[in-house]
């Protein structure tokens, strides 16, 4: 990748550059599949023939890899290098029903969501029953790059560990007043939408789907949960609209999902009512899912924010979570449909004076009674804290509470907490600690487990807010590239490694014109993003104590900016100490919602994690944390550290001048440097506000102010 | 007043509800005029006679009086009660020149701004030389009612110690982003302007400009000081519209004055440049000053905001503040214009770990150094306070520091910092003990001398920003209508006593039936307002440290909300204590823009008024004040205090059911309702904080959260 070719060609590639195909490219290849059409066949007939189009863009893939490297388009009896061959599978299927097993059968078989890799002699045979799956697997080979070809004899099968892989898009079609036109979106404008409609040019939202296929997400909510007026039209008046968008992301075969307002009865229907009991309500929903699947035949389904943040819900009726969820669940099912229906229901009119109200409880104390309740096709989406996707807090309880429920795990890629895209932070080894994590203690399931159905409970997947806008480089910073490609490949495979994930995310996004990635460039962009997560959390709240950022955009310090609001978001720190207590023993109980070992090892300050101490306890700042320093010294040191880290990271960064292109060259240092002057306000606001407050001088004499 | 004609008659009456015309309305009224049509001659003719309309104004108003109360119109020679007579003057005078003498000759013959009344065994005579100085007399025996014509005899000539009254508005033509139609408004939307355009109907603002007449203000700056691209085109593209509002406001005396954007040569007039020593500006800004009067032959002049807070002006261009406003002194020169150059200019973007930098200095500093430079023609603006229009803040240094400048002194009518229009908060005493502030000690010129040109320098008047919108009752909360009726008679008369100011406003605005005023209504009225901006000031920031509300809109408590940002509004709170250090001796220096005495008064700790303590100190929590309490004390005391009174006030109200019109009492007890609300909200918020910041109990034992 040359910088002529960056500067001539927006968007930018990010990690399908022509040179990532390659290895693929200069190979012989084949594909096998009947009854399939060549690329012209990609601009969807009436009646779109997913499999068809699907096809058609494996063939569209391979054509492009082959003449643009060197190789060629083979038959199959010509001794191809690569062989994808589609395997007879069950004749249209619907859509994947959130019920079917998500784990796949021993190999050779593949499940329909998976493909099987032989390499025998180096010739490689991929094959799937699904042409998604097949173009997966073709992606497959193209991250593996030459090692695909070069490697021992195998024979494997992959499959994706969560059956249900969403992103979720905060976008508005309209502006919003506040919210703008995406809502905690730090790369522009929208991809669907320009400023009250969607976009006559969709040709960049199928360039999205193409990243997507690449690290296997194979679905998309294409507007907000908080829906807004115009925005809950796209379930009716603008359906054909939403049906272009599906068209577009359709031919890599992602699906289209809606977020819908449980208010729609009335505001779109005319109804009386929303009650989710009134036969009238029913029957307009039903209606409503019928004609989105007569438009749309692989619509995916309905994502629902209810009685949060003052969205409707069944509450209003005297209903609860299971009767509201489950009322639109009925009407999606007869088309395979499901409902994501969000627990981030909270009081967020809380008195800052009442101490009896713990919004960490929230979602277990709404959620975790109505377990069993919901219908199969429900899907709980959990985020992965008690709060509100902060740098660190502890796992939500809830994911091990609700047995008997369809569970996924929400994460947020768009960085509204950790540096909404102007600092580096890589988010996969925080992603993959909340995966990791066990509930049960060591002999446990994790969340991962729980998820992907192979824990207590069915599973439910995983669902997170996309990062991505019209910014030329997808997410404003370039480096937040790598989180999306880092969400879709632990959604598929949350066993990987956050650093390997890492090291293909370069391999693909920057290599040379030979395909390879300089050994430097390497070596420091995992210098720059390993880490950075670490980083970040160091110069900003301590200890799991979460927020102190300015209220409403939520971008840098404000240590007492919500210690008085009504979000229930306080760290009450006095002149002696800081934290929440959540203890049973003494505090807000919220410890008991976890169970054993959890619901003790949170409990006791003597086993309490030192990163999550703040969550869970109130103590002095001169508390000794098992780091051995205080708790106002572990401020200084951390802050103080912070920002040195980002000062090296500027560096390493400088010294690539010359090996990356120069648009992303250029914008990095730009984001690099206002995280430098902002991870210096955040050190010096917190430093100042503890030595202010607690009067514990540093020890070692550096400035405070 | 009757609850029905209210409800029949929007907008409200403010202080001319047609029962405070029951006095002059029963007597037998003359005008002797010469040359003057009637009422018929209101609608402007081309080329607008200013004399002609005014008078025919007068006799309107006599006319509408004497019909509604039984008495008549008469002749001179038919032995007429109230006789208001034009005095042969100067023809056809020009504006006055700021220049004029402000200070009225002796009795018998009135300054052409002031009027004489004489009665004489019950019968009256008011004469002035110019029309809207008799309106104003005319307004002046409605004002006296029963009294005017029952009094032993007397002779006295009435003339505004300010020569220049003028009212801001911080109105936009475009609804605002953050701003919205009328910044820092709390009464709706802009009387003036409706969503991009001058209101077709009028009327209002000719009612707005009556109530004005009524005490005696005479100069509207009808948009917002920070101009943007939409309202700077008023200037040139919409002149035609702002005559339509000088046409609206004329009929009542009251001129029409705009405020302009530097930059204006550039984005209006195409030049390359606003330097304010480019002939080509200078040009532009002549010809543009032409057309103003051209367009409307009576307008008072330019307001700038220059430097400040964004706004373009003369530093761009190595230029000070000197050189830009006789730039725009020499183009309104000719048409006996006058420029208001704001004074309130500093660093915005300050740095708070800067320790050397105090935005109370930034004034002065600019301003001081200029003394003498400005053009005769220029008013240099000047906030009453160091800051920003505070409830409690020191007297700006600049008002004593350009002894050979024009001075204005700059009230804030609308309630920023003060409530908003939902608190009640009468500011007439704030404004005069800024107005009676000796800046050279006891025997030195106060405040009011100084700008009325009665001090050391020619004076340069007063003005406030307007708290007036679209709401049905003028400004929001009923009760704020005193403040602009107070704004005016202490513009006229700075040394009225507030508290009868307010009475006045009582006896006009609350008159029953017979147009005398319920006891108890008038006992009520005074005990919620007399003493309510000290109630205001109990529960809010403490003893003169400024501040502490939340970022942004300025409404309710938010103690650390301004503590780390841009703003140069510091409070420097520590568990040791809190203040800021303004003294020369270990401070910012600031104390030493004083004369003598304050320099030294506000220097030491000894002499420093309690009320003032912490804007000119920073002490520890446990110092004890002149009242003999700890500032920690002090805090909790007043806090607790403070929301009792609003209780009280609450409960006073609440006891006049039946004896004030209904709509007036629903608002105002939802006003209350938010008041308490709020004081609680202070209350809690403040003790809270200083709580936990101090570890200083409360002696009392109260609850603190």
């Amino acid at each position: 990748m040359t910088v002529e070719n960056v500067v001539d060609h927006p968007p930018h590639a990010a990690w399908l550059p022509d040179a990532a195909f390659t290895a693929v490219g200069r190979r012989r290849v084949a594909v096998l599949a009947p009854d399939v059409s060549g690329p012209g066949a990609r601009i969807p007939a009436p009646g779109p023939d997913r499999s068809r189009e699907v096809l058609a863009t494996l063939h569209h893939e391979v054509a492009a890899a082959t003449a643009a490297h060197g190789g060629a388009v083979v038959g199959q009896d010509e001794a191809p290098d690569l062989l994808l061959t589609l395997l007879p599978g069950p004749a249209h299927p619907g859509p994947p029903h959130p019920g079917s097993a998500p784990t796949p059968p021993p190999s050779p078989a593949p499940a329909r969501s998976g493909f099987r890799v032989v390499r025998d002699d180096g010739r490689v045979t991929v094959s799937a029953t699904g042409p998604t799956a097949l173009l997966h697997g073709f992606f497959h080979v193209v991250r593996q790059g030459e090692d695909a070809f070069t490697g021992p004899d195998t024979d494997e099968t992959h499959a994706p560990a969560q059956a249900l892989r969403v992103l979720d898009h905060w976008d508005n079609v309209d502006v919003h007043a506040v919210m703008g036109q995406v809502e905690r979106g730090y790369a522009g404008g929208s991809i669907f939408y320009d400023d009250g409609r969607v976009r006559d040019d969709l040709s960049r939202v199928t360039a999205y789907a193409r990243l997507l296929a690449a690290v296997g997400i194979d679905r998309v909510c294409i507007n907000n949960v908080n829906v807004h007026a115009r925005e809950a039209r796209l379930l009716t008046d603008d359906l054909a609209e939403v049906a272009r968008i599906a068209a577009a992301l359709r031919p890599y075969g992602v699906r289209t999902h809606l977020a819908v307002s449980f208010a729609a009865p009335m505001t779109l229907g005319g109804l009386p009512t929303s009650d989710p009991l009134d036969d009238d309500v029913r029957a307009w929903w039903r209606a409503a899912a019928d004609r989105v699947w007569a438009t749309i035949g692989d619509f995916g389904g309905f994502v629902v924010k209810a009685d949060s943040e003052g969205q409707p819900g069944p509450f209003a009726y005297g209903c609860d979570h299971a009767d509201g969820a489950n009322l639109l669940a009925a009407a999606v099912a007869p088309h395979g449909g499901v409902v994501h229906w969000r627990a981030f229901v909270y009081d967020h009119t809380q008195d800052w004076r009442d101490r009896s109200t713990d919004r960490a409880r929230a979602a277990y104390d709404h959620f975790a009674p109505l377990d069993g309740r919901f219908a199969d096709n429900v899907v709980v989406q959990v985020k992965h804290g008690p709060l509100d996707f902060q740098t660190r807090e502890a796992v939500s309880p809830v994911l091990a509470a609700m047995p008997r429920t369809r569970l996924a795990l929400e994460l947020q890629v768009t960085q509204e907490y950790t540096g909404q895209q102007r600092h580096a932070c890589y988010l996969g080894p925080w992603w993959s600690e909340n995966l990791a994590f066990r509930p049960w203690g060591d002999d446990g399931a994790r969340v991962a487990d729980v998820v992907a159905g192979r824990g207590p409970g069915p599973g439910g997947g995983i669902a997170a807010v996309s990062n991505v806008g019209d910014d030329r480089f997808w997410t404003g910073h370039p480096l937040a590239q790598a989180n999306l490609y880092a969400f879709g490949r632990l959604a598929w495979d949350p066993a990987l490694d956050a650093a390997d994930v890492l090291d293909e995310w370069v391999s693909l996004t920057f290599p040379g014109d030979d395909g390879t990635v300089d050994v430097r460039v390497r070596e420091v962009l995992h210098a720059v993003l390993d880490d950075s997560w670490h980083t970040y959390e160091s110069y900003t709240a301590p200890l799991g104590v979460g927020f102190m950022v300015r209220p409403g955009h939520h971008y840098g310090p404000d240590v007492d900016g919500y210690e008085y609001t009504p979000w229930g978001t306080y760290h009450f720190a006095d002149r002696d100490g800081i934290g929440v207590d959540r203890t049973r023993a003494t505090g807000t109980g919220f410890t008991g919602q976890y169970p054993a070992p959890w619901r003790d090892v949170y409990e006791s300050l003597e086993t309490c994690p030192d990163e999550l101490l703040l969550f869970f306890h109130h103590v002095p700042w001169t508390h000794v944390l098992h780091s051995g320093v205080t708790v106002a010294q572990h401020v200084y040191d951390t802050h103080f550290a912070g920002v040195e880290r980002v000062r090296e990271t500027v560096a390493a960064w400088e010294s690539l001048a010359g090996l990356v292109p120069g648009d992303v060259d250029t914008r990095v240092r730009e984001r690099l440097a206002e995280q430098l002057r902002s991870a210096t306000e955040w050190r010096d606001q917190l430093n100042t506000y503890v030595w202010r407050k607690s009067g514990v001088a540093d020890a070692h004499g550096r400035t405070i102010y």
